[in-house]
């Protein structure tokens, strides 16, 4: 069971070019390409007159060719070119098409009915291309099901023993939790003051601004989710009673996209404020990135796959801690929203717009919480 | 549900010798392996006594002795000796015997009723052993049910998409098909006229004799095929107007062997009455061989498969074109002779033998129809 | 259906040290490791709170931290702290606890009720550290079910067809099998007069004691099983009709610990009292065991059991000889104490000391048998 009314992220930008391209995107195969102008085109991936996949033909202007027997398909998904003999078109000869925006650096792809797909349902990641701001991503393909992954972001005291010795500090694990709903949005916030610098992010205050490692700091962690599985984190560090200002942070945004119940891919960000333009401050986060998300997030979710099979995860009674509050939410407001979607009820609209975040945070040291 | 009472290939005579091997056939192991006058003999490859699998064990004489305890098994599948303390021999120990013929360079198994096994249900492939031709051949492990292949061949106009720029011209997907019924075969046939020389065609004749690429052809493709999946194709191309002697063309052969419903071993060969005893024309065949079917049909149809999974095709609700004609009819003539067989009719006769329509070919440059 | 209330192998003694290890024993993870006073501890994997992998996490002490969100469990399976904002431990914050022996250098594990798990209950395998002999051993990953190499080694008759060359004389395949049923426990005895030496046995003899390999020999093969399936061989050869001093024997254990179904991880040793201390005698030992172990009866059981699938052997009605009476008898007993087990009928105590045995043998050319 899948939200169906709700974007996800197909590619990065960066990804698609005007060759075709595939991926699954909640089981079913989706083509993908740019037009001559540029524009991004999603259509059903598979044939309807023998099912070869689209994406083994070849693109012609802004129509593609099916590879196998030649039936040419315009963006609409309908058929508009039969090569055969007679070269009458059936009605029934055409593939799903699938609302498609491009915004933020990311290609999303509308799954439900066409109707209800609504452009001001994108949570806000204006982040991403906001001036000042530099983003890198990519993209892991992990072999567990999405909502494992949406737990481990919403509880990131994980940070204090997977990621042990990088991201860990003595202030994450012991500081409280705090849960906030609004709407379809679920935040979940830590403020970790006084506390010693996680060591990747002492190094990079030190090498960014001379920081004096054996000084105390505080640490904030941010974290919104939106349904299906968008997900934003604030997260920095700054001289102790310090602004954000004196200090370092990014956004790092997570998109999660079933390919299946037990497969997903997640798109991952780092969005800098600090280093813009410096290949090295790039390879900096490149390098943390791979060594954590893919080194030890990806091993343990997958692990974590494997030990509970088909099962979900809830049928086999976890013993919760108060740092699952949030990601219980969220599951939750997922439930309810899938429910909801069966009612024929309208989507949820998402978190409260991140610019008025960021004007909030502007100076501030203290947690930036969203409006109520 | 497949058809048993069938003759199918098992092996090309060249595969087998007196080493035992296996092969399986409608998702059985069967074991192969020749006398020492040269006879095949297929039987089942399972010891009744433990299910050790009788090709690990060891051929001596006629017989082959299971590697496991000992048993030892005679041609018709009968176990002959028990070496054990006692040595009384259960008449349950024996392994199914399939009857074998070798015929035309193949060694066909019937899967059925062993008093139903005429060997004059086998289709007519006399033109591998034909005065004048030279056959080579080979086989393919495809991942995909051997109906799927049977729609590809049946289906030629694919030539001009997924074969482009080898195998494709301007005439074949707006040509006309001709499908013929005739007992148990179906016959699709395609006559291209006036048109450009398909490129490994083109090249084959300007070796062959000459031929100035900028000339009009006359292309034929005429596919023959017999329940289970036993096909014939008869390709050629000539000098506009011009006879087929004045040209170059082959016979193909296509064998599908279903291992199980998802896939299938596929025997394929190029029968030709030029360039015999050239090393180069063998070569030239074999690459084309090796390019198109290798590297472009068994993609394209493992991907078809893998997109349907599980489904049978049919569920799924292609929509149909022309050129799925008679690829139509031999689906209706395999179900009905499966329908038949549980029903205990007899199974049909296969085509019209070749011989025949060699003599009418002769000489000829319209196209060579069965009588019907 | 597994009998549970049973002893089983885990690992070898020299298998685990203070790090973390893991083995599924009847498809369930178990974590295993030393405390800090070499006490082995056997407990579930998988952490309650998640289902986080345990063993991807870290020793501490004698405790176990959980590596994914830090829950810390002793060795009595409960969490003993939580290091979250609170702290505070739900009693249901435990995993399963393993009664855990070791014993004659290996880990045994109790997969039962806790209160029935009894020691007494492991078969004698004394001789592994008894003095005057020296013990081998190693662990093979086997992708069969438990039975089919049970099955196997009841019936060692597949020396002279499996091990040709090596293991096989003329003497074994024609000898009468003697099978003994005493409580829990199922012999099965051949003793193999007046025959050629095994090639591997008359190498061994003519290196250990300058033995003429021309001479005939008597060779006996008794084999002790225990439910599950713990099996002990006594095997050697001597000099026609001269006591088994005379000649050069071993015994051989084989534990079979079931993993799944269709997976089996097989303990197997050679505990010998001839050449100790002699690397060379070492080497020729695992360079057997490799051979015919590896090399010729794991791909023989593995091909078992990929014929017959997921079916159980007896469900495909296998053809018995008399070899098989012993292997029957060891299913029979089996599946009895699993019934007994649903009933809550006590577990069988096993065989009978080993060392009645070795009192028995010392001196004795002829077979030596345990009482009934």
């Amino acid at each position: 069971m899948y939200l169906k009314n709700a974007w996800y992220v197909a590619a990065w930008s960066n990804e698609l070019d005007q060759e075709l391209m595939t991926r699954t995107i909640l089981e079913k195969p989706v083509l993908l390409y740019r037009k001559e102008n540029g524009d991004p085109v999603a259509m059903g991936n598979l044939c309807p007159h023998r099912f070869a996949p689209l994406h083994m033909g070849k693109r012609i202007g802004d129509t593609v060719q099916c590879g196998y027997h030649g039936m040419v398909f315009g963006e609409s998904g309908k058929c508009v070119l039969n090569p055969h003999h007679g070269g009458v078109i059936s009605p029934a000869m055409k593939v799903h098409s699938y609302p498609v925006i491009e915004r933020n650096s990311l290609i999303w792809v509308w799954t439900g009915d066409e109707d209800a797909a609504d452009p001001a349902l994108i949570p806000d990641f204006s982040c991403y291309s906001a001036d000042g701001f530099e983003t890198i991503g990519g993209v892991m393909d992990v072999q567990a099901n999405y909502e494992l992954i949406t737990d481990n972001l919403l509880d990131l005291t994980h940070a204090d023993f997977l990621h042990e010795g990088t991201l860990s500090s003595d202030a994450i694990t012991i500081s409280k939790l705090e849960t906030i709903e609004a709407g379809g949005t679920v935040w979940a916030n830590r403020w970790c003051p006084d506390g010693i610098a996680p060591p990747v992010w002492g190094q990079l205050m030190q090498s960014q601004m001379g920081f004096d490692l054996s000084q105390k700091i505080d640490h904030w962690l941010y974290m919104r989710w939106d349904a299906p599985a968008h997900l934003l984190l604030d997260v920095g560090i700054s001289p102790l009673g310090k602004p954000r200002e004196d200090g370092v942070w990014v956004y790092t945004g997570h998109h999660l996209t079933p390919v299946s119940p037990t497969r997903t891919l997640y798109f991952w960000s780092i969005v800098r404020n600090h280093g813009l333009n410096d290949p090295e401050v790039d390879a900096f986060w490149k390098g943390s990135i791979e060594f954590a998300f893919n080194g030890q997030d990806k091993p343990m979710i997958e692990a974590q796959q494997a030990a509970i099979g088909n099962t979900d995860v809830n049928d086999l009674r976890p013993v919760a801690i108060p740092a699952d509050v949030a990601g219980g939410r969220a599951r939750r407001a997922l439930a309810r929203q899938i429910a909801n979607e069966v009612k024929g009820i309208k989507p949820e609209s998402g978190a409260s717009p991140l610019d008025e975040l960021l004007k909030k945070s502007a100076g501030s040291y203290a947690p930036v919480l969203p409006v109520v």
